[in-house]
């Protein structure tokens, strides 16, 4: 299954992916994490040292061996363990769980991201899933992934959303847009859950039945992501995680 | 003076964007406010209608009046009232303040908005700005931005930063960028601060002289993003955000 975390900027896509990619690797899931934000942090979040993401080569890089193993461009490959090998430089495996990003920080003034992104595109289309195997992108804020059509390849656009209007306004212009690209199943998130009235605002702007669950706002994340101590198994908010995580396992199954 | 504000998602570029307009324009200054943000929200939080927003003609479509204006491309021309009469479906006027928008939201799948960056970077550096005038343009999350080179022709990049260890590596990465693309004066501001433990790690990972000063955490900023009442004078974060734009006027006069 292949899933692609979406949202307006700050509303939690990387903390909502890394929630679910443990998860899914405690549901015995082989998991491929794509770090698909230019400006990456997926790779901190889920307690990856900075040293090693800085020095992993990025997905955009692989066009060439993409080529090579299928035999010229556009065909599909399955992530089996010879290739697998060849993929090694742009992979960083911790147990079940694979981490590639997308691209690394360019110079000023350089360029634009949309190789990186048709690069990633053509990879998520040819990848062939197995069993128990997930791939989950962590997008880029906003939504120029999805009208670059990168996030296009996806089972499921997971669209992380607070309940705020400009964080919902953004939400539903997600889901226009991935309905665009053809995307079948599209769900949403509440996350940064405070009140019983801010629940109440999402389930108001938001198509109940696609609202697949409620994650309750968590100083412990504030403290994790000001690098405190790392990722752990705590409160209400990892149980909101998990249960979420099921129903995205029972609803696509 | 040309103002871009970044930083990562969510660390709440809008909402210091809209307090320091808010400030500008108490202080006698014109202020041309630029959403550069494809996913819009700027205006929304400025207290102008959702349909207005929407019916504004985007940057992206004025390259054809620059030209004609400035007999070529790539001259420069001041923003006098001859000229904003011509661009007067390209801007919402309200009082002092001149709201403009970068692009309207595409078809998924379509295009990314490199175009839009091009156009709106041509506008910036060929605005001639007379005193007590003030472009701020509210930047797109995270760093594209600045690889793309839109943001370069400002006198002044203004990075907000929560305290968390994500949003610093952000705040440096778009120093680090800015300083490529030549901006001269940089500067951070903390925003969210809940406590006295937060500001001293900001203030122990940014270079202190260059933090213009901290914003206090504010539920009612989380109300407002609701959409329950407009954008009003308020409280502790409202203060600090004037003291902050005092800084600004002080430092860079």
């Amino acid at each position: 299954m292949k899933i692609a975390v979406s949202g307006k900027g700050g509303v939690g896509k990387t903390t909502i992916s890394a929630g679910l990619i443990k998860y899914f690797l405690s549901k015995g899931y082989k998991v491929f994490a794509v770090d698909a934000d230019p400006d990456v942090s997926l790779g901190t979040v889920l307690g990856i040292d900075d040293d090693s993401v800085d020095g992993l080569k990025p997905i955009v890089e692989m066009r060439e061996v993409i080529s090579k193993k299928s035999g010229g461009g556009g065909a599909f490959f399955p992530l089996d363990p010879q290739v697998e090998d060849i993929l090694e430089e742009y992979i960083i495996q911790m147990g079940n769980l694979f981490f590639l990003k997308m691209g690394a920080v360019k110079q000023g003034g350089s360029a634009c991201y949309c190789r990186e992104n048709t690069v990633l595109n053509a990879l998520v289309n040819s990848l062939l899933i197995k069993q128990k195997e997930m791939v989950l992108l962590d997008m880029g804020a906003g939504i120029e992934h999805l009208t670059r059509g990168t996030s296009g390849g996806v089972d499921l656009m997971l669209i992380v959303t607070e309940a705020s209007k400009v964080s919902v306004n953004t939400a539903l212009t997600v889901k226009k847009l991935a309905q665009e690209l053809g995307v079948k199943n599209i769900n949403f998130i509440g996350n940064k859950i405070r009140t019983e009235k801010e629940k109440e605002f999402l389930k108001s702007t938001l198509p109940s039945k696609e609202i697949l669950g409620f994650v309750e706002f968590n100083e412990e994340v504030l403290e994790l992501a000001m690098g405190f101590h790392p990722l752990e198994k705590s409160s209400a908010a990892s149980l909101d995680l998990e249960a979420i995580g099921g129903e995205i396992l029972s609803r696509n199954s």
